[in-house]
């Protein structure tokens, strides 16, 4: 988003999405009001805040242990290079559209010497797709939701089915749970249950909770391990990252107590808008508090439109157009969130329809 | 350090190199008052405080451009992969008591896909070394100052040398400034002198300056365009990162200014202990503000009788014990900072006089 489209949202008396972020200033202030912000700082990893978010979160999660990271990628490239390693084998099972798949450039190939192997299109991959995998594994990655296709959450018991393929094929199971927080709100379980299925998560504690960034790797003992001398290889080891810790155990608090509630939301506009025309909704159903709307127009037109619409009605819809799979349309998100405590479902959808009939006129 | 030394150094009345950071909520509502706080944040690396940092470093480095890193070993891993991509090579000249050579697990060999060539031994390579190189190369990397064998830097002649050297051979010179700030002021040079011999050059927000951590690379408008995919790869985007730019500038504008009269502390201490029995000085006259002593004795044993010197004297000297490269000897730094604003040079003697009879009995 360009400077001049954050003036103009935060001009804005509605916004469906991502309210804008607070100042720096409020944030500081806020972090050195919460009680982490009396512990000892952390020093490269260890005490503080980011010690008492490793506890926590771990134990959330019900795994053995957790490390901190500052962020996801790394995160994952120590994760997937510590299995490669301990196993001799270069093969990883990623989803085409996943993260490791479209947003990293190609890391995990590029600075992690690995070989993706990729499974799925629109939809997340499925046990079956596994069973035709002949060559060995080092890990199967499964994002939870896979949010470049429509924050799709595989079924269940799909879920189950391949945790239990993973584990009779003895092939690690690592959730890119960059929005596990989510996905347990649309699967309506704890995120311990969707946890125990795998070996290894990664957990991220921006976007659904709201922090400043930084992300937590949970696995066994013996596993996180022999995470540290990737972490030191990769750059994941800071000096002192509190503000990160401090802010993401204010998310965990303040945060995630609210999700299930944003899914209903989510569902609840999504249903409303299904009954629009000229708007596609995918999925009909959303899977957690965030889906796709299509709407017809190319992003260029649609992000001048959108512009127009929020300069003239102080209305803030959307953060941004992409291609969507459909000719003729372009997609954006919509995500539940803090947004969506000022406003009632029916508002957001009268909004959304002023807008498509702006874009017809 | 354990949580036990760090509680037995802040009861200590004298410290004689780090102060123990403030706590999280004291520095957090420091930056909040920083004007910095105020802007917008930054997002991905793009406005607010991140990009005010980069403007503000850019300029007293006097180079084109620069970009914010959260840590300086993955904006080296960027800037090494760039030269080596750019010139299809896979060699790299690196000092092997450098920080790429020594502590950061071989990262450039096995995540970077690079060869390291190792010149020099107890003090930094010379030009003569580098003509005796064969093989092609991607890059030179020169640390300022080589922080493992005593924070030493070349002369400033062999300097202006080496780049002479690369700039003939069409090698690209990078300087590892973790502590570029410093050097400057040992040299008395400004920043911009030193980096002027260079094709790009990594400074670091936090040790001598302060701050909370965070780094730059700075260099061509060209060169510095070609990092940011391999930032993406390496996991160096950040949702946000202004805690950290905020107290990068605060720590230019508050920090800085004093590390000149650092360096001369360091000289007229290393002077003083110089006439001490039992002590080795290393380097005699420190390079910058920061130097070694031998002490006769193990690390372990000397660990122990600091501990009971800190506990009975109130005085914490030395953070830890390392080896030393003399047999029956252990190495300990030296770094004068904003402790040494709260005692004269002559008191700061005495205690280490005091500590060298205390392990003496």
């Amino acid at each position: 988003m360009t400077p001049n489209d954050q003036a103009l949202k935060q001009a804005c008396t509605f916004v469906l999405s991502r309210l804008s972020p607070p100042s720096a200033a409020e944030t500081l202030n806020r972090l050195a009001r919460h009680a982490a912000s009396e512990d000892g700082i952390d020093l490269y990893g260890e005490g503080g805040a980011v010690e008492r978010l490793e506890a926590v979160t771990t134990d959330r999660l019900g795994k053995e242990t957790g490390l901190f990271f500052i962020k996801g990628v790394t995160a994952q490239l120590c994760v997937l290079r510590a299995y490669a390693e301990a196993r001799n084998c270069r093969n990883v099972v990623i989803h085409p559209l996943s993260h490791l798949g479209m947003d990293e450039s190609d890391a995990i190939e590029r600075v992690a010497d690995l070989h993706a192997i990729r499974l799925g299109h629109h939809a997340p991959f499925t046990t079956a797709m596994l069973e035709d995998v002949t060559e060995p594994l080092a890990a199967v990655v499964v994002e939870l939701p896979l949010r470049r296709v429509g924050y799709l959450l595989p079924d269940l018991d799909e879920l189950h089915a391949i945790s239990a393929w993973c584990r009779e094929h003895d092939v690690p199971l690592h959730l890119d749970g960059a929005r596990l927080w989510e996905a347990a709100a649309g699967y309506g379980v704890t995120e311990a249950e969707l946890t125990a299925l795998a070996d290894s998560v990664y957990v991220s504690y921006y976007k659904g909770l709201g922090g400043l960034g930084g992300a937590l790797v949970a696995g066994s003992e013996s596993f996180i391990r022999t995470l540290r001398v990737w972490k030191t290889r990769y750059g994941g080891n800071l000096f002192t990252a509190y503000p990160y810790a401090i802010a993401a155990l204010d998310g965990l608090e303040q945060r995630a107590p609210h999700l299930p509630s944003y899914v209903e939301r989510a569902r609840k506009l999504a249903d409303a808008l299904n009954k629009l025309p000229d708007l596609i909704v995918h999925p009909r159903r959303p899977h957690t508090n965030a889906f796709q709307v299509w709407l017809p127009g190319t992003p260029a037109a649609l992000t001048e439109q959108h512009r127009r619409f929020a300069h003239e009605r102080k209305t803030w819809l959307f953060e941004r157009f992409g291609e969507a799979p459909l000719t003729g349309y372009a997609m954006a998100e919509i995500e539940m969130g803090p947004a969506s405590d000022r406003y009632v479902i029916a508002d957001a959808m009268e909004h959304i329809a002023h807008f498509l009939t702006f874009i017809r006129a």
